[in-house]
């Protein structure tokens, strides 16, 4: 296996693509998702060219990956306007819906022109839902045959229409007068017995799992990943097939959910696309505003210090350890929020689990502070005897000051750590985006607040 | 639709197991998935009990669940020997595999001797994988045919052996002879075609995409999630047909990935167990380690401020910023460092590109800074004009320090941030698993000595 970059290929496709033969040879052994990639490389104009170079059917599959959304509407501009509509007509319905949300609103109506009324339809349709639902991902290319057909009329269908449909793994079952879904078969199923059977008759008797169109796309692709499905149908309030999310839909939605959650969990907004691509201000964008959001809290640590300003005066050595226990409160606060926001991600605990978790994190975090008191504690009894550093007469205060808040800082932070997520969830926000940062800015004030009270209570008399 | 806890359902049916009417009732919809998390909230034994009660077929789909691991290794030990044979052999092999991976190695033997020969021989080669690898997840139970057979054979073998292989949507033609893999073809290409045609005739020409045992399972998810593929073969270096990684594996392996990444992003161990499920004890040791190290490199904080202790003693005022500017480093540090590794492990970037990254990540971090700077600034300003704090007769001064600061040390952070994760994955770590703690220390230290620095040249003559 030779492993080529996307640039070198998309600068030899854009080399060859006015000779046939040459570009014939290019293509090789390229697959769709390889091509799409490739174009994302090259300008507008540059990978419209190759589109249109491309063979009829080839072109339909790379303008039908979603690795090509943000460009497809940036090509769709520099291709022959003729060709446009026979293109996104031959496309998988999310993915025309996928092209259209993108479009500028003002752009929709004349690209809409070029397809046909059936087609039109289905994508205002598919465009009235939010694309993070099942309804925004959903497609509408799926099998259904009615209830009252056989194995064999089945299996004949697939074998005419399959080609054109997203998926023929999963067939529906719906009632012939109402549309409303009766029944979910495999294809395996339909395989493994007698042609002559009634549809109905085969598979699970159990009600088929579907979801809403405005069911959460997190929450398909929960379904899909526990009961192995292939794909989850989407149906309306009166349970008529609209459409269905597939797998493939579902790992595109699991991976887009993990950048944003890992993204969130830095402490930043989504940035929604790859990170090459993001222009510089929009950079500055997504990231200035948590920043500074964090900043204007972090600066209650000022007007908390402030209080303290006497005590440093006097005790100029506390001030050395307050980077020390601050990020001490801080990590144990980090790892006991990311713990509560994936279990609560997996459902492993709801909201009503809070105080068994409380119950838990309080021991943890005293335990885990009591470790880390231990090791500051020896920290400067060591570096005082070893005339490493002169903490002055109190030095045995001091360790003891060190030693003791960082119990309390520690334990505070797991147990902030791991109700803050539950707190965001109960007021209606999402956990994984807001508990990391600010467990940190919360932490770090009252871990200030606790250091100098433990301070003023072991050092009253001595070195305050 | 009535949701009820897992614990009720568990409760529910450990009540009615020697009833089988009443089982069976209690059963109703449930699914095998819904089953297994039950039983995961049963003790081993009365776990063992419903197992035994429930119909073989249903047990079986239910201690196939991957939602049962760590759970099922407890439950076997109290079901009647007898019957663990047939459940065992019942099983997909990949999941008999997992099972054998939990068994204590010197119960290993025992269980090996209940089932039967063929599938000792397929256990003892699968568990010679990693289980972090394809080998690992792979099953071989996957339906394959010989190069000269037409569609007609291959649909009819479909037809015959379908119930039993984990998926019979893809189908692999191999070599009669030498078995090397040759062409995949769709059960959906298999459908839409005559059916006396030669199965290498139909389908794509194209070189059949594979992975070795011992690649690493997460590019398995990959090549699954890019190409859409509903599985993916495993050859060895022969190109011989080993297993196959399904689309099922795939979502399992992304969702444990991505907790893992979640918890080692808060900086602690991957838990590899639901959090409710993990003994106090362990929990210790899995968050005690990390906060240690990071403890003891945070003591170079403790380093740091010792060599500015006589400033801190003439102008306790610089203290009471330590924690802001701090902080404001370590967000944007933190920042960084999530996009380069989400970005990395999206294969947007390559290790080469780092260059590419700094020249993005500083002027971003400058601009960053700036802001944060001119906020804190005006802070100092405001707070010292309006009487609310006296910061003393040199706050001008003190304000410019803070604010020059913060430019220096959130550029730094934007930095150092993006710059870890390249060298991590270099030096061969996993930038996920270390990244995000180690930034925060080294912006932490750094962070000192550029506010210490920026203050002694800015007030060196007035305050300092």
């Amino acid at each position: 296996m030779i492993e080529i970059s996307a640039e070198t290929v998309a600068q030899l496709l854009y080399l060859v693509h006015d000779d046939p033969e040459e570009l014939q040879e290019a293509l090789g052994e390229l697959r769709p998702p390889d091509i799409a990639e490739a174009l994302r490389e090259l300008p507008p104009d540059a990978a419209a060219k190759v589109m249109a170079a491309l063979p009829f059917e080839l072109a339909v599959q790379v303008f039908d990956e979603p690795e090509l959304t943000r460009h497809r509407c940036a090509i769709i501009q520099h291709i022959d306007p003729a060709r446009v509509g026979p293109l996104i007509e031959a496309m998988s319905a999310d993915q025309q819906a996928d092209l259209f949300r993108e479009v500028p609103a003002d752009n929709r109506p004349r690209l809409l022109a070029r397809v046909t009324d059936s087609t039109r339809a289905s994508l205002t349709k598919l465009l009235q839902y939010a694309p993070n639902t099942a309804g925004g991902i959903m497609t509408t290319e799926f099998v259904s045959i009615p209830s009252d057909w056989t194995v064999d009329q089945a299996l004949r269908l697939i074998s005419e229409v399959g080609g054109r449909k997203e998926t023929v793994y999963a067939i529906y079952v719906t009632d012939p007068e109402t549309h409303v879904l009766l029944h979910v078969v495999s294809l395996r199923e339909l395989l493994t017995v007698s042609r002559d059977e009634n549809v109905l008759e085969i598979g699970s008797r159990r009600a088929p799992l579907t979801v809403g169109p405005d069911t959460d796309r997190e929450e398909a692709a929960r379904l899909i990943s526990k009961y192995n499905l292939l794909a989850v149908p989407v149906v309306d309030d009166q349970h008529r097939l609209l459409g269905i999310v597939t797998v493939d839909d579902v790992i595109d939605t699991l991976v887009e959910e993990q950048t944003e959650d890992v993204q969130r969990f830095g402490g930043m907004e989504a940035l929604d696309a790859p990170y090459m691509e993001i222009g510089f201000l929009a950079m500055i964008q997504k990231r200035a505003g948590w920043l500074c959001a964090l900043f204007l809290s972090e600066m209650l640590t000022a007007t908390a210090m402030q209080r303290f300003q006497g005590e440093i005066e006097r005790a100029a050595v506390l001030a050395m350890f307050i980077p020390l226990v601050m990020s001490s409160g801080g990590n144990s606060g980090s790892q006991a929020t990311s713990l509560v926001i994936r279990a609560l991600a997996l459902q492993e605990m709801r909201i009503g689990d809070w105080w068994r978790i409380a119950l838990r994190e309080l021991p943890t975090g005293l335990v885990l502070g009591a470790i880390l008191g231990v090791i500051g504690f020896t920290r400067i009894m060591v570096w005082q005897d070893l005339h490493i550093f002169n903490y002055g007469p109190h030095y045995k205060a001091l360790a003891f000051t060190v030693g003791m808040a960082l119990v309390g800082i520690v334990a505070f932070g797991s147990l902030a750590g791991s109700m803050l997520p539950f707190l965001l969830k109960r007021i209606g926000f999402d956990p994984a985006s807001a508990s990391a940062p600010f467990v940190a800015t919360l932490v770090d004030v009252t871990g200030l607040v606790i250091y100098f009270s433990v301070a003023f209570l072991v050092l009253h008399g001595t070195l305050l």
